[in-house]
């Protein structure tokens, strides 16, 4: 059996959740035919002597340029015909050894802020590109079952481990705090009641400094701190 | 590399919480020298076209003859030294056939309430045992590491996820149901919020039943019904 690390990485700019996909190649680095065409998540191998999480940051920054991201293992995929779907034989064919083998991956879901820019994902396995999370195609493997638990997770951890913040910019407003939580929760949130429920929260911490270079009234800032979490 | 499941049971009999063990054994299932011996979760190698979650249920099964039951997923273990140890080394050596190979193992956490019956934990590798949490020997390869992680887990699950009345008779009392919360978040509660807190809870529903056979004042019974949780 093989072992592989799965990337599921979400980026938000404020508007919208996004995931990093990865087009696959053919073995010459060009596009493959329409037919044969599938994205994927970012993956590969486990080295012999690299611990899981050194992996998946790893196999992220080769495949995507990206380092330096939030990464948190949350599940293990290893269904016996994970690997045996009818586009993705041909492609392992092409690129692996000993492409029958069975592969056990150990899936990561890693989270960036894509306010301040847009990180330059690059892939010398293909284009890299983020796309919404409300319009992802048929990917390769099941790498649409991993994004869905990974959604998940990340839905349930978003207050309970205070996660989000790693998708906002250092300083934001109460404004993109509960556009994060509408859009990754996928609902509206009352505006009164929200800012209530954070003036709560000490982990939100009140900054002496507003918006800058923007049309509207310029809001207050804020920061997380994590040190001021009730759990620990 | 090698893939491996590992079991983390814990069993709740309304004073302490438990977790089932098993003795390492010579190849002849013969005790090891004092010296050798080992504790360790039940565990062993995932088949080839086994599903993880079949794995971990079949292993569970043959070395300690306990089946359906709640197992869940927590993490996979991968740290190339995992089995490096200076008495693991030896084991592996008389029961592998590749025991230097690296094994990158799934764990799973399970509970069953040991009110009713303790299950009689046997063991064709060696004799398996209920220990103590709180009084847990140094365990073979990085299980101490795995046992943290899942107690971490169930204490974190125990209310978000109502996973606690897996560890209870089907009819309990809320004076087991505290108990349990006690012992499992190591922490005293107090009585009249702990109820108040209860009947908050649609998922714990009241029964027009009391105990039966106890020296003091029969309590009500309760049962717990996922239907009725708030998330579903």
């Amino acid at each position: 059996m093989d072992i592989s690390v799965d990337c599921v990485l979400f980026g938000f700019d404020g508007e919208s959740l996004t995931l990093l996909l990865i087009e696959q190649r053919t073995d010459q680095g060009g596009p493959l035919s329409e037919e044969d065409l599938q994205m994927a998540l970012p993956g590969d191998f486990v080295m012999e002597h690299e611990a899981l999480e050194d992996a998946a940051a790893r196999v992220l920054e080769e495949l995507t340029g990206l380092d330096n991201v939030y990464l948190k293992q949350f599940h293990a995929f290893g269904s016996p015909d994970r690997v045996k779907g009818l586009k993705d034989q041909p492609w392992l064919h092409t690129f692996r050894a000993q492409p029958e083998n069975r592969v056990i991956t150990i899936a990561y879901f890693g989270l960036v802020s894509l306010h301040d820019h847009v990180p330059c994902a690059s892939s010398f396995a293909g284009h890299a590109e983020w796309v919404d999370v409300g319009n992802l195609p048929d990917l390769a493997f099941d790498h649409n079952d991993i994004t869905d638990l990974a959604l998940a997770t990340l839905r349930e951890q978003l207050e309970s481990k205070h996660i989000g913040f790693e998708m906002l910019p250092k300083k934001f407003t109460l404004r993109q705090l509960q556009s994060l939580h509408e859009i990754v929760l996928d609902k509206k949130l009352d505006k009164r009641n929200f800012r209530k429920n954070v003036k709560r929260m000490d982990h939100v911490v009140p900054l002496n400094e507003k918006e800058r270079g923007v049309l509207h009234k310029p809001a207050q800032l804020f920061r997380f701190d994590a040190n001021l979490t009730s759990e620990s």
